[in-house]
């Protein structure tokens, strides 16, 4: 106790000033810190700096004519904010950086943040910040931030744009940026030196790159399906039986192109995983690089699988509306006048009964899930799983869903797969064709999962190597964690 | 090689406490933080500390009597407690501050930081902070953490309550707590000075503010569109002709005012946007601010998109239960029968089945773009989208979603625009009232994207300014980024 | 302003390398980290170091034969690495970990950091980490970052693995640690002394360990309820009428097993909150702790509304396809054909309109804002809304979506209630048997918000306490916030 008392009038001692040195902050002089460009980036990076407790000074060519800058920040001409501070944001667009040419003694040794971005990629021969550390050789330009918008910088960092990238060839020089971004509450990452900075002009110019594969399969899938559908239907009736059936393509056509896409492409995304397996199985070992096209594909397999989730909804939505649509309510009218008139009786099959009921089971059963594996492939929702209940509802609830969906297309099928009749000129109606891919996954994910290989693939995963002599082997699964 | 080996042996003289000196960890003394307040906050904000490696003191009236602390943390009275800390926080009702008077010695010089909020909002003259000063003079009071629920500061911060708001007189005294919920995890905002304290007082009071005017509006056109409907349809019905289908309130009345309301807001949703623009060109600047009114509305505008969004999934719903309905089924056997009766046939028109299918088709695109839309303004999707994919999605998609709804609107009027039979007592049918707005906006939009119109909205947005002399501009220009 | 010039000219003289000291940047022998194995997790814990700063070693037992490693990072032997830093990440697998025996001397003081997961739980007696001390007991191990995926590490921090768990015996290392951790970007948590290790080693293994009891509830209720109609109706109707009506098993059972079962899950969700209220009430205080089992039954009332969602979507797509089954559309030319065979007419009967259309609007309205519940409970969204606005979404919202189903299921009984020739073998219908339990939910939240009832209520929330003397619940008042 006694000596508790000690220690407390020690602390009523020291001053608050020398605690809140204490909490490294920062000196006077790294407190200053300026910022060239009043536009809105300059403007929310300046209000963002001032909350984070910097004092921030905006060079500007007319220092009295600048409005709406953050209460609390000085606004000097670019000579004088350029000696004022030793950090400098370059909130400017590349074209007019020749302003700083003059500037360059007061900027000697000074840390240049280069924040700009293009308008379309490769816009200019090389990297704006490689092209300002042209201007000002004796700079230290470092790139970063470029990848937040204004907006992100007012209102503080949130989940995904809390990253921020910079790069530049002075280590020192980064180590003052990275401080910075970090009191600003973002986490920056070093990517390399200056060289690199062109790949981070390019982040924000970027449109789903991920996307892009995934979607041009599906709308060739789309495309494909649907002329083939319209030829062996609408048009085989026309040339046939002369019959108009045209409307169907509104509705009837878009229903069966829909599912088809969508369960192919669920096989599509379920396929690369499978593959990967046999490979490392044939490999006998984990260590190796996959092809790049198995890479690239099996890169994409979320998006694989929320576009085949898509169609699948549309498919849905076509279906449900089916007994709304007036050729549907009329033929049912016209079954029901035809039957008295012919004064026949259909007594109720109940076979068929259970046959249609089932059908459409598998598919509602189905639709659930794979309703439920787009939600878990929300980002907040898939960062809030462990990896092994992430893998778990991905890999296991994924092939169960893809299982469903081929029992209900099969189902749909029915007895028809026999009927020649259905062989319009000799082609196979759409579902069976859709049904190969998944049917082979299917078989393929049965073989990986009997005990014998399912026991190599493990044994693999976890570092063992085919024919790898003891030390050998054992030295590599010291690697493997 | 031989100067590595050297570089090492120096690192093997480095003592561990060293090391985690120069990590910056805090002092003994700045490490001791106290507490007055062992309520539920009070508790999690002590356990938090004490994770973060701080030793944590409770302030308690009665030191023996306080039950689920945080194991670690030591009791002392208040008075011992506000010696030993240089930071304290009050997590003590406002009501109960007079305690803190008697320790006025204690506390003079030290942080106080004020985690209190009220039930209400004004439930007192001034703000809880600033009372708290006025109790403690000498105390150096900061406002902060009080937008935390002490769920939040058990579990660890995630995205969205990551930030911490503080505001307070005197800079060090800030700096203290910025530090503090730095290492705790947040990131803090410094909000200015301690009068700024109400506002942050106000934030966990508010109840969904930027919902408020979408909420009006969408109750309002309900309610107006409910009983214009009521009075033309119902009550026409049964003054002109004595027919009571007041029954159709439940379901067909719901299901002509929830796509009307839809459209309307989903109007409402893009029209401010081409109004600013609109404004920007007849300016010919962006650096004007727009009138209240517009900044209000647009900053709104992701709320009446989801409130729309809200009205047209109750349409499909209310759509899709038709044919379940009694009402229908019975009407639909009744056409059977009397068909029969009169012995008449009546033959299948194909541009009616082109008409309903179509009018369904560009329903079921519409809708399912429009869940689209909601989908990527999930906080966690639209944060993991750049800038430029993001306004893809929300400006070109949400344009075309319009589109795609206002052809379903207009296909579902189909011919009956000109039947004047629709007309009851000379007022127009709903789906009329609602295309108006759609058509406006889309109109205006179109007039956008015209190329010459296009170019000078780009330059404008780039800085460019009209009638802005050269050295003039070019200053601009600088300021654009 | 002329002072101003001094500052900055004081400014100039500053070296860059003297800033980024300021910044407190790690001094050349603590940047220098070492990391054991070179498996998946080994190497992106390595890019990510470098990113960060840090200047990483690989220890290797061949360090000529590692591929894949990140550039900038060195490979040295075991022995060489652990000379060349103070901080050792061990990724390696336990079965490995003799390998570090012969180079204890070499690891005399320094801190390990243990990376390494079991594959199952209680696979070894020990913990890893434990069991790691105890092999080199004059090093400083530090269980953590073990329940970060290598995928996590690479891709940068995002929303819900920001978290990092460190437990440890001694404080300094634990410091060490924990600062490398926050420069990574994680919020690392200390979770106390070596001895925890063993729970943070069976983080990664857990499967949705707060999913369990909903989901045993969820499958009880589902096969209590699927046997129950089985029994009173299919079975019924065979032995009684000899009709085999097994197909219904496959849409018409799971139509009503889903909306009962969603229903009492609904029920189940808001009972716990309701039941807790009354115990606090007849307590009198806020300051006693629910039993156990009152305790895991609210942790887990969000898994259990879920799941009714679940549920209920189900139970709307069975719903929704009711008219293309071929069992409905039967009957339904069936009916007329007989009417006319009869020459019967039936006339419209419009309170049955009312009752079928007004059933079926309420259960739309219901599942709507069940929807709306399910939304609000995704993470970033629950994560963006202040608590006011959580509890007032997921209490009145909740209460009222359970008022909306609960006369949603009555509707559905409309008169039949009566009729006794429901009651198959003495037994009530499904949707009896499930009104039970909701009904009782809503009187008893009725009781509740009585204005006497609430009064106490939110008194006891606030912290009063039934017969505390003055100073007494003063003193607990202090305690409140």
């Amino acid at each position: 106790m006694m000596d508790e008392e000690r220690s407390n009038e020690k602390c009523e001692s020291v001053t608050l000033s020398l605690m809140s040195e204490a909490v490294s902050a920062p000196t006077e002089c790294e407190k200053r810190v300026c910022v060239f460009g009043t536009g809105d980036m300059g403007r929310s990076l300046g209000l963002r700096l001032l909350q984070a407790g910097y004092s921030v000074m905006f060079g500007s060519r007319r220092p009295q004519s600048c409005n709406f800058l953050p209460n609390g920040a000085q606004v000097l001409s670019h000579a004088e904010a350029a000696q004022a501070a030793h950090l400098i944001f370059i909130a400017v667009q590349r074209e007019h950086y020749d302003f700083l040419v003059p500037l360059a003694y007061h900027l000697k040794g000074k840390v240049l943040v280069d924040l700009s971005n293009n308008l379309k990629k490769n816009q200019y021969p090389e990297a704006n910040a490689e092209y300002l550390q042209s201007l000002v050789p004796e700079a230290e330009v470092v790139k970063g931030f470029n990848t937040l918008s204004a907006w992100a910088l007012q209102n503080g960092p949130s989940d995904a744009n809390r990253q921020v990238y910079i790069c530049g060839d002075r280590a020192e020089a980064k180590q003052v940026v990275l401080a910075v971004a970090t009191k600003l509450g973002f986490s920056a990452l070093d990517r390399g030196s200056l060289s690199a900075s062109r790949e981070l002009e390019d982040f924000p110019l970027q449109l789903f790159p991920l996307w892009r594969l995934p979607m041009r399969i599906a709308v060739g899938l789309t495309a494909f399906f649907f002329f083939y559908l319209l030829i062996r239907e609408i048009l085989y009736a026309y040339i046939t039986q002369g019959k108009d059936i045209s409307f169907r393509i509104m509705v009837s056509l878009a229903n069966r192109v829909c599912p088809i896409v969508s369960l192919i492409m669920l096989a599509l995304c379920y396929l690369p995983g499978v593959l990967a397996s046999f490979l490392q199985l044939y490999r006998g070992t984990k260590y190796r690089r996959f092809p790049d096209w198995l890479d690239r594909w099996m890169l994409c397999r979320k998006q694989l699988g929320l576009l085949a989730l898509g169609f699948a909804c549309l498919h849905v939505l076509y279906t449900l509306i089916i007994p709304i649509r007036y050729y549907v309510r009329f033929w049912a009218t016209e079954r029901t006048v035809t039957q008295i008139r012919q004064n026949g009786t259909n007594e109720f099959i109940t076979s068929r009964a259970w046959h249609s009921d089932s059908y459409l089971s598998f598919g509602i059963l189905g639709f659930g899930l794979y309703v439920l594996l787009g939600i878990t492939s929300l980002p907040s929702v898939s960062n809030a799983l462990s990896w092994r209940e992430f893998s778990f509802v991905q890999s296991k609830l994924g092939h169960l869903t893809l299982l469903l969906c081929t029992i209900h297309t099969y189902l749909y099928g029915g007895k028809r797969f026999l009927s020649a009749s259905l062989y319009n000129w000799y082609t196979p109606p759409g579902y069976m064709l859709c049904l190969v891919l998944p049917s082979v996954v299917l078989l393929l994910k049965l073989l990986l999962v009997t005990p014998c290989v399912d026991r190599n693939i493990t044994r693999i995963r976890q570092g063992w190597e085919k024919g790898a002599d003891q030390r050998n082997s054992k030295n590599n699964k010291t690697l493997v964690l």
